[in-house]
């Protein structure tokens, strides 16, 4: 592929190799290996409805509540094997479920032929077997105005042209994408539900990464400089989270990859069909993550000395955080209805309280990992690996880091506690798929408060009271 | 049936009509009411797969995952309906799929014919559509000491003779069981698991509620001096609480009603059988409540002047609370097995996650229930409906309670948030099935603390660091 | 005095035996019993700056961060020898500091003679160590509406007339005023911060309890029926909680009691100078309460055969509870500031962030403290203490009760367990002397926003970035 | 002064302008700064019970109930103006209190002359107005053995001679001290409490930073790579920290330096002194940084386009948490004692519940902050400063960042926010000073139960229940 991903400045020239993405690279690649290994093939792959022939999960149509509960195992287990994101998959399975679903309700309102482009693509892509990200999120500009109304149309991704042959033309950005450098290629969806006269914002396509006028520029992640450094700082060889700037300078999609390109009514319905499995399934993610930390904290524990069981009711708690997002995942999924395109949809309100999960139980089990490993862990309160190495004071530095344990294996057991909790690995999931706030409101419009209301006065036999006007 | 129902000191002649029982009653009659509806005939009957015909779910063996998910939704449905618990038919529900696989294997292993007679008692039972509930809990007396080390022996219900037909003879108590004095008949579990010489307490039978030699003596619960009263100062009259102590003075138990007289090794079993569905399907209980009180709170906020809107944050909150413990019931229900006698067993771990959530979040959704309604609502804070009748100054404390309704609207909304949050209608779930701390040293013990310290290890390519012995 | 107090529906003859007063009088006269006792004389006794000797504390002005700290104490005391609230002396004390500075303001401004009346008023009332109740809250109707826009003008208490020996006629109520029924007079403050045509509503006053044209009707409680009957299902004797609504049929109130009367400007100081110490002093009654509760959970895990040291970890969480709310009250009162009559108040954003405190800490330790007894004194879930008695089963029922305690300790210990976090001694503080919301917006409007956005700008060198209009 | 602090395997020949401790040395500088403001001068300076003269309060004894304020207002205050912790000065001002007592009652009970020795130390400290750090933390080695119990006797700091003349030798090491690099001295402490036999370990003493034998190796902390760099991702020039390794070889301490040489019935008297006001003033700390936080996240709203008014619930809890660990400090401030030998201990139950909050609302408070500010912010997932300025892309970038300010403003805003809440203005205050656990520790042991349990007894009028002896 052409070499279109940049950092600090830099152009990398290898992905796989680069230190600022190997780590990435090495965790997605984690999701093909995986799928090869009989106690992780049922999780990871799938027979192909397309294709009737088993392909990754990661590129399958979500069909029942027993699939959607084997992507929120998923995500879990790929937590559980690289230790954060592999953000360059999932998101682009998500996508290419949300988009199945909305060209199937575009060709059968308005005759498009988008269903059958989506369908020809993916048979392609699961023979192929491609990492593909997913790209929701537009810069927006100024949050309290609309795409319109910005001093700039591109602060949100748009359709610039369209061409005689179908094809059409973008421009703007998509920003904080998980995966892109470790992608294959991008699969973009519109950024949120448009209006009337917002038709050049509601597109969606598929693309490579490499695409000619896209350019990826890296983010920044805590504690990023320690991937350009050698020794163990960053203790993490088998994953690593990329989040890239999508800049999209007139980028031509040709039409067999164009998903929506102007149907904005079908812009908030591609929005929520997107929203309601991927906020389910970051359940698996968080809890896949949270099982690590538990490792950690009790590794942590018996390096400095201590049985884990002295603390076993913050052990406990962990255990309960991690288990709720991940059964609340469950949930959601079980309780989901099968849309006519044959997409499996999970239940919204339950999806939406995970979020709201998602958003806070981390925070706790990641102040709960902490406590349990102590100073040394809760920011990673030792001297640099080199200085471990030093010819002058090493060998001190070893003595006085020994205790449960030798004092390198203490050090990177920290190191590790501080990957996760403060660090690189932490992967941004509060509001990765949307904030909190917009879980809530989205809980508020489900909540059945006239409903309820009528339980209440069911059950004490009580008059109706109107709602005062202001 | 024999009246054999005491509360105050006094016997009850009419459960049905004495104003101690009567609502509990109706609640219980709701049961029955609601599986004739359409809207609701689906979760409150299934087929029977002993009889081939409609049934009360109640008295159903729970199959499949489908079946478990019917049970918690049938149990937030009937909370909706009757404001809080119909125990009288959940925890015997409960105790016929616990004993249904306990019976199942002791017949496998030891070659008895449990399962023969509680297949046959149920399949008349189920044609009968009677009124069960379920004791499980002893008095126990020191609970630092084991049955047999008690002062007196009888502190755990016990079997004081095996007669030579089969039939046995028990003696000692279950308390606090809720809804005896609403049943049929009560179907009894040993209350923990019991220990090699401990056989006399390892006993589970059903015997009518009113055998001869049972007492059942009704507890108080929070202003049940109300229920005595004129007036709606207990505002609920469609549900109801008792929580009964039955006394058995040598109760006389036939032989086709015996399901374990001895078999100690099968007493954790039937307990853990017990636990798991319980942990799961109160989940349900709590939102199905937690339901009323938003509605409640919602109509008080009205009944004040004020919309609901202001306190969405609020309500928002109490959704989540409600929907996170029914879905975690939903998430234990899906992740469970078959067992081998054909009854589904949730996730362990998942409901006692659930447990833990069930003895903390109704907490915090009563005190924004009652954040929202006001002080008035808080305590009930309000004179008695008696006073609001007063010739001399009703008419006054009438004028002053108006706001955005007339004033005994108001009055009897506050009244149903005071009965929902402080009153009557709490249910007592934090300890029914078992207590939090009894949930959480089942989580301790189901964490998988060495798998996790291996996945620690595998991503940051740690050596193994071993538990201190002290 | 004359008989002016009623409940369900009947006058109380005397309030000193009547059973649903006479608990309340046992609480109120400890704070005189307690003042004679050389242990307690220094927090409930104080030199009068008036009359320069000995005085309750009840009754005098606070004048200095001690004084107020003093306050907090003498809460937490009188909630640990009563276990519930004595609001027919503490509001009246708050009241009358509220006033004595907001008379000073104006007779400074406007050349009133207020100061001189409630000086006069208070050098006697020390003298006759009266008992004090403070009346605020306001029936208030519909809440979403200001006093003249109701269709009742009543809905606050509002000056009738006039007279012209400069007495005043009052019309309306004042409702939930704690300990009016146990009081010698009650001080009456304005409900809320009028405004300009609302002086009507702008009053202050002190009356005798039975002054002409009042009338007390008593409010309920979580299970006040038991007052009523004989035996221990109310476990306490010592304390008990009045919450009266006070009928104000056009009474007279003498211009030598009056301390504002139309001055609609000064009215929202009164209430601010009522709310900041209020707010303060009330983490002293949370954390005496719970001081409370904490014994009675360990001793309740005594009574249950087990060691208050299994429950560590929770009684920990209790007393940080309690000294939260209790420290926060001494921080407010000693960041305070002096106002020119002499009257120290405590600082407003403290004292507000302990009122959110207050509103939800208490649930916790009561969550804590029933999580600690046991399913038997989480709701109180066993039978009546009549039933304990009874010839047919009360020594059965004693038997079965027995655990690490006789039967009836056990069931003792149970009731008040109950009595504290789901019964009578549950004194609603949530919303006593304000709603949380309302000390968060309190909160918000001393939050220094604009002060913290110019500290992160000066750490990081930014630029002013502009509020958005909308 | 000698270089003698080392970082990443290299010596740093000026702290001052070395890019790895330049910033903390400007914290640092900020508390000679701006005790020269009018503004802040009552803060941070006090008359010097030694000189009659202005000194810093950092070299000050704490004699009163006012003073011990005035610490918890300079913690925030220097928050505030720095961002974070300047550990160099406030660590040696608590650590000489501490021995300021210790000593006196040394020279009392064992007529040693220690106290003497402190003094003149302290005199001609204050006169030269050095910075002093402070040094707790011991290496420790394996948690589950004492001292002498190790494979090592070195992991405890420890004289290993006492010369002829009164000196001592060192050797050990002291880990995580705060601030070594930027103080000119080091105030060293007995790590815990010892026991008979382990003299050696109670030493205390004060040593120039770079005396002979003495090595500091800093320790990392999150995104620290970033000090090395140009452009803004470090977002904050005007303070840092610094937690350094100090390495005893064999150091000689004179006579007139040391306070504490075996003496180990005092140590924990010393650590005691230490603990009360350290966790009483870090409330002020937490509440300080709080304080920027809220600042940060309204900026950042306001970057967003968003009115900070949006999100007023998130930005009141964060006040709530902020002037609750300041409210905490000041409580246990008022409530403390005054030792004999002048300085004032604040009370300790308070001062360990202020530990506990410290050790948890923080984490609450950076999580609204990271909810308010958005994802962004979250991780700071931005692209680098030098690619903001690549002449390849970085116009777009800044194009895309920018919202409701310029993109640079918006990018540093979000650095900042990362910087405070997963970045390197994160100062480790949970475990500083002690964990959590040991604070609950204390708080179990001064919590009152047994009077508790009296108070409990007495109001219900209840026999005494004995402890289970199990």
């Amino acid at each position: 592929m052409r070499p279109n991903v940049y950092k600090f400045g830099e152009l990398i020239e290898d992905v796989t190799t680069h230190p600022a993405t190997r780590r990435a690279v090495e965790g997605h690649a984690q999701t093909f290996d995986a799928a090869q290994k009989d106690e992780y093939k049922d999780i990871l792959t799938i027979t192909s409805s397309l294709r009737g022939e088993r392909i990754s999960r990661y590129l399958s149509i979500i069909g029942s509540a027993e699939d959607m509960i084997a992507n929120v195992k998923m995500k879990r287990l790929m937590f559980n094997l690289t230790g954060t994101c592999t953000g360059g998959r999932c998101v682009g399975f998500n996508a290419i479920n949300s988009m199945w679903a909305a060209t199937y309700d575009m060709d059968h309102e308005l005759g498009t032929d988008y269903h059958e482009r989506i369908r020809a693509w993916l048979k392609e892509a699961q023979h192929e077997d491609i990492a593909l990200a997913g790209a929701l999120t537009d810069p927006k500009g100024d949050r309290s105005k609309r795409p319109l109304e910005q001093n700039d149309p591109d602060m949100s991704l748009r359709m610039v042209a369209k061409e005689t042959d179908g094809g059409i033309v973008v421009r703007g950005a998509k920003v904080m994408i998980a995966g892109a450098a470790e992608a294959n290629e991008v699969f973009v969806l519109p950024g949120t539900g448009y209006k009337e006269g917002e038709g050049e914002y509601a597109i969606s396509f598929v693309i490579p990464r490499d695409a000619p006028g896209l350019t990826v520029v890296e983010a920044r992640h805590p504690s990023d400089g320690r991937d350009m450094e050698a020794g163990f700082d960053n203790p993490v060889e088998l994953g690593g989270i990329t989040q890239g700037y999508l800049l999209f300078q007139d980028v031509r999609v040709p039409k067999e990859r164009v998903f929506m390109a102007g149907e904005w009514k079908y812009s908030l319905r591609a929005v929520l069909n997107f929203i309601a499995p991927y906020r389910s399934a970051i359940g698996g993610c968080v809890a896949g993550q949270g099982d690590v930390m538990g490792g950690a904290a009790a590794l942590m524990a018996r390096a400095n000395g201590l049985s884990e069981k002295v603390f076993r009711e913050k052990l406990v708690q962990m255990t309960v955080n991690n288990e709720t997002t991940f059964g609340m995942g469950l949930a959601a999924s079980v309780m989901g209805k099968l849309h006519p395109s044959g997409v499996w949809i999970p239940d919204a309100k339950l999806a939406n309280v995970n979020k709201v999960h998602v958003a806070t139980l981390p925070y706790e089990t990641k102040r709960l990992a902490q406590d349990i490993a102590g100073g040394i862990a809760e920011t990673g309160c030792l001297p640099s690996s080199q200085d471990l190495q030093s010819p002058l004071y090493g060998d001190l530095l070893q003595k006085y880091l020994k205790a449960g344990s030798d004092g390198e294996t203490r050090a990177k057991a920290a190191r590790l506690l501080e990957w996760l909790t403060i660090g690189e690995g932490v992967p941004g999931c509060m509001h990765g798929g949307g904030s909190p706030d917009g879980a809530k409101l989205m809980i508020n419009a489900l909540a059945e408060i006239e409903a309820n209301i009528k339980l209440a006065r069911r059950v004490a036999n009580l008059k109706e009271v109107p709602t005062p006007e202001k």
